[in-house]
């Protein structure tokens, strides 16, 4: 309940239009309605060009159908992560305006043409080939909230002087999201290079004691720049999510 | 806000003697006074005889002190866990009234006397020896908070025997609390003699693979007896508490 | 051995009616003695209307029917958890009175009418969508042994709003059960809000450092409020027995 | 090596001006070559304000005094993170106009009046008592940083309700530092209020399966809020320094 | 090399018969004949019906039988470990007088009949229904190795009493084989109560917490029994081995 | 109390030399003494053969001297492990009569002159000089229940000849321990080399991936021998205990 | 591009018989060369002496030969590892020069013949039949880079003695690779022998506390001989690689 | 034995000089002189120049003397590792002659003048200023058996350019020995520049998630560059040694 809409009831109680014990059960309610309002106005903040994002894993088509047609009279984007190509066919026949994207195992609906809305330019560096499906999921995101996205792929540590050659994107960026696997050593090598914030991905490629992603997590959590942040393991959404918020400063 | 408050305020609205200003700004702020007002409930519920528990770990004698000094008017009993000889001396030469329990490195101060408030009596079983002090805080806390509590110590799996003699005691208990250290097996032994809950209780005492108390603490978990429920390690004091809790029934 | 007997004995020995042999024979088993009651003990107590649950998972169809066979006579109410669809129909086919109930991998056979035998109503709290199949364990499993059981699924603490608009189920509750997996902070916030026990359940659900549940039970036994108990991660049934013996009071 | 150099190059070896093993020395290194450039504008960035950090944990008094000595003509602020009430005192004899701040543990040395060069407020919330000293860190490196801060202590989600009393300070900041031990629940909840990004620090306080810190973490990392990044286990440093650069935006 | 064959070398190396040269090559690699022959020993030692065992799982039905092909001539009893009903059957079709034990999933081929070389008899416990097919296998082993073997399955912790209703097979065993998942506290009650070796063998079994057998073979490691010592999670044959050989004392 | 006392007891009561009541006194406490902090198993000789062993670790002098004066009317060895020099220096004032083997950290009390019971010789090899003080724990465990023990120290893996040297010992020895931290390797090796039974007992020994002895358990349990069981890291007295029963046969 | 390939360029641009355009054009990729999803390092070769190897795992044959089209004409051996079959047979339809290696998993394309660079012999031993397919990486690895390589498979430790004749392979070998899975010791007892440089890997088989081979890694990085460094799990490829430009000393 | 006192002895026996059983009984025990013999071999092997150490932790100032004089008559130097000041002092008073390093921990006797036997130099680079006592130990350590060593102190990868300002002492190098903690990223940058092999040394520096070094160490043993072997925690004397025999090549 807005303020307005509570001043009109007090005034109308004043006025003797509205009974007391009416105003009074409509009150009764208010401090749920007023975290509902809480709720409300998270909420429409996130509409604000924020997706909703539904976690695909787990989900049948029916189910992540059913979700999609309760929001999308009021989104104006709709992120399905974690799709595989079969369950994404069955949804893209009833919504056929989405579109798949199969390396990124991510489904996106853009319903109204997006706004830029982020200040600067996202940058997503990826470590290995085979980081690049989180990678993209990062940078599915961050465009479809709005932001300016660039992204440099397969520069890992080992041969370090091909992230040199991409110094202009670099320093340029004013947030980037640094993904790897394996050792997990890129983030703090891009992040030492920077001023920038730096949201790390921990990726669960790898063999023998890459741990699931545990290594590369525990070794960005050290890293020895202090311009990092870390999510969880192989979670390419919350990183252009949390990208997405710090570049609208 | 009770209901009478809010006729009260409204009927005042109506008849001109409060200002629709100052009652909208009495009503703005209802969500968190509503849940002000549920802390004030939850708090009198504590209060019933409910003890407050000072961790006494990582505070100084007179960061303790100070907090007993709030305390004490409005407590019927308090409790510090957690307290070596030397801090609980000098809490002691200011409330000379609190009792120090050396072995359970608790101390209990009963303002008023207690009334047993708990259905039933609460069984304390301990494995080893070195078990003691957790279960003696366990003990100690049950009692506080107004039960009757017993207590049988030293039984461990591998004399099984030892423990059936108490066999009349355990069947009787309203909620057994078990404590052990090593293998963690006593809760599953005793939780198939019962049909009563058992709060287990895994302490850090063993060496090698005891893992500080995670072997016995997973061990109670995948007991095979289904009225287990469990705590954290060495945590005699929320052992305690639960059982009393569950007594109150 | 009781100190009667022990003198019946040696008089016997003294009068040499018994061997010095035999005696030494029975004194070497003394350990042991009391035994064979205390399991017809047990078995009586386990008859009170507790339902006999049978773990599904890792045996066949005809392995579960077998047990089901010698069950059914004795018992008021079978429960057979972890059961997929497949096996489920084949069991039908043998005990069409069952219900299988396919969110909860769970088969109920209420053979005899329910009594409610519990005080109180236990409230069941889910965090996730994912975490229902749990949550819906726990609640068959204590509606099946005589309680009045409620539900609250899907209330996350990313959106603690929606958790104070059932604070009126929550506060009436006379035992909770909360099943979360993530980040497993629900219990503890709920537990905050109430005095009545509350039964943790951790579940399996999530991604990365998750651990299977690990974590969200390792933050479940960490939990700052005294009032929790946990149980294995995806022991909806261990919570559901456990809140309902808690709940007999 | 950019086109032109290259071309400049081979037409110099093809002129005869280039010996062919001079060439093929500098082809060698051609990985290198923009290196020292990034070296200088990388230290140009550091020099914009940003405090140059001791960790002082390990290192004798006389090196953090030798370390400083070499810093003051060039920096605007220092700080030293770890350091205790001894040490401390043998570097204040030193420099007098540093300030030690015994619960952080940190000393602050700010030789030019900072500027605030922030956007908005960061807000720093604190889950126990015994989280302090990290949220402390977290608030003076903030503050070093040229930021205005504010801070929140002592709100654990056992007590859900303190939190929301400070809802107007939680709404109004533009980053949000929240530092807890033992569950790791409160960022949680903190980021399901806010649209802003939020930097959650685990702390090693507990006992039992917190696991020094890792439980905390790992929950945080699991976070159902996508406004939540991570830093290392009591890493408050850390966290104020990431808050410090999203702020500048 | 043996002493008569030193005893002649040098003979003929006084007499003349062997030049110095030749004799130093032949005592040069001595040390490594010695062990060869230390191999042979060794390797008769083994052939006196001890079976050679043949690891089967990642083997193909193909190398199986090759192995089987080479050693039949020499052994007396051949087995196969973790075979599948699939793998089995075609080993079989070209050894048909093999036997496939299919809940143990283990292959048994006698060739000659075995004689009772052990001095008592071995008992395999077993504590739930899932454990039973490494208590076959270690069974099997322990048979074909040839001893008197008794079997009592399905006597888990919970339920102590079942487990005194088999005392006196307990109590005349010469070794004891106790096999157990989950909590794993079996072999520590067993062990209580006899004063033989008890080889105590963790399984697999179990869910959340159990860590795929890591919490039983702790449990078992921390027994509070001395006399326990424990085999790889889910050896059954290593326990029947390792029975075997004390049973023949 | 031991069998032969036992029987000596009831002889005398047959006798007539020794009134009912009198022997009644003796034997009253036979299933256990409750002395306060501990519920003494004097049943234990019985029921296994080789009386209680007192852990040192946590218990203070004055609690083990009057475990002492319950069993030493009873017993003919008893065993304290774990008790540093200024504990040992206490209790020997009271019992002068027992040893202290500094480097075992372990009291033997020899009541009675043990007889050799044991059938063959216990060997006991370690691997580094650190782990001595765990074999000498094993040596003189299995020393003080009857039997022939021979040892063979510091040889480790590394120079794997110096094993050899000693292979008319290893060779005759009816059961062996082993004893080894850090890679853990050489209890395999030694199980390679005999076919009698081996107990290995993995140390703490070593620094980083020691792991402060998992890494030496690991290993053991996976040792591609089959004629090895273990016991928890450092348990010398476990190992020692188990190697004398089995030796018993 | 290899070091020879260049210097021939380089004279050809000097001698005017290729243009320097036609020189810069095969010149401009040589940092590295970006195919969409991989920048390959075609600077490797001059800066590491050898080229990059393709980790099959998670690419796609398309992909696979992407690569090895951008490679081939620069390099004169290319080394694609963990293929299965399936792909193999894909990736050969393209190149079928190159040659695959079914039990190693892996593809070797020797597009010049191989010089022998390196100056001894290397060695690779292997413990179990199952370690063979990463001993056959390390062999093939070390074969492509130009080294005379010998193997002694299947010698665990269990049969110590079978090491032993392979004695003076072993002593004349220059470098020395040790595969190993489940207690990992065989590496200990190898570098226990020779004075030269021994590099482990560690292999995932086993089962049980064989951790997928953490066991055995912790082990080899235990060992007690000081000549041995480790590689990752399963890393054949990196144990050769390492074996081979030590070999070139 | 070696080859000349055999062949002398055997002309004896040829001569008539030696009985037959006076030859027979000295080559008896042949088989383990012969392996005494391969260990003198290898021993004298180790005499060469390369030091014995003895591993001063756990060890008293008494214990290190007494190897200490056991040792100074047959080797050229001995190494101390592991040695505070307090038992330096005490080992200096006996052996003047020998040099302590504190900020090794370490102390080196060389009591014969070196020879530069290294065929190159071996190059310790290490990351943070607490990383600088292990990277000592190795520098001394390899010093001490005979090379030419440099070092590059306090280059993390969070600074990447300090690195390169090195790069002509890093590509120079015959072997590199990186020592880093936390996240130990760069063994692997290294690695990336230069063919030649690289000993990683991860330590035990850090807090939080560094988990005493298992991070550092996990990262290496996962990093994408080939030319790497890593060896235990904190283990510098290991890397110098290793890299001493790679330098000898």
């Amino acid at each position: 309940m807005d303020n307005n809409l509570l001043m009109q009831l007090l005034r109308s109680v004043a006025d003797g239009r509205t009974p007391v014990d009416d105003a009074a059960e409509k009150l009764r309610n208010l401090a749920y309605e007023d975290i509902d309002f809480a709720h409300i106005d998270h909420h429409r903040s996130l509409r604000k060009g924020f997706p909703e994002v539904i976690f695909g894993q787990g989900k049948s088509p029916d189910q992540i159908i059913g979700i999609m047609e309760k929001m999308h009279h009021q989104e104006s984007v709709i992120l399905v992560t974690r799709v595989d190509r079969q369950k994404a066919d069955k949804v893209l026949s009833r919504f056929p305006e989405a579109i798949y994207h199969e390396d990124a195992q991510m489904m996106v609906w853009q319903i109204h043409t997006p706004q830029i809305v982020g200040h600067g330019t996202i940058l997503v560096i990826s470590a290995g080939t085979s980081d690049i499906p989180i990678a993209k999921e990062a940078y599915l995101t961050a465009k479809a909230m709005g932001n300016q996205v660039e992204t440099v792929f397969d520069v890992g540590v080992a041969g370090i002087h091909r992230l040199f050659t991409h110094k202009d994107l670099i320093d340029q960026a004013s947030v980037l999201i640094v993904v790897a696997g394996m050792e997990g050593a890129l983030p703090s090598v891009v992040a030492g290079m920077v001023s920038r914030p730096v949201i790390a991905v921990p990726t669960s490629i790898g063999y023998g004691v890459s741990l699931g992603g545990l290594t590369a997590l525990f070794a960005m959590l050290n890293s020895c720049s202090s311009n990092v942040a870390v999510v969880n393991i192989d979670n390419g959404f919350g990183a252009g999510y949390m990208a997405s918020i710090i570049n609208r400063g």
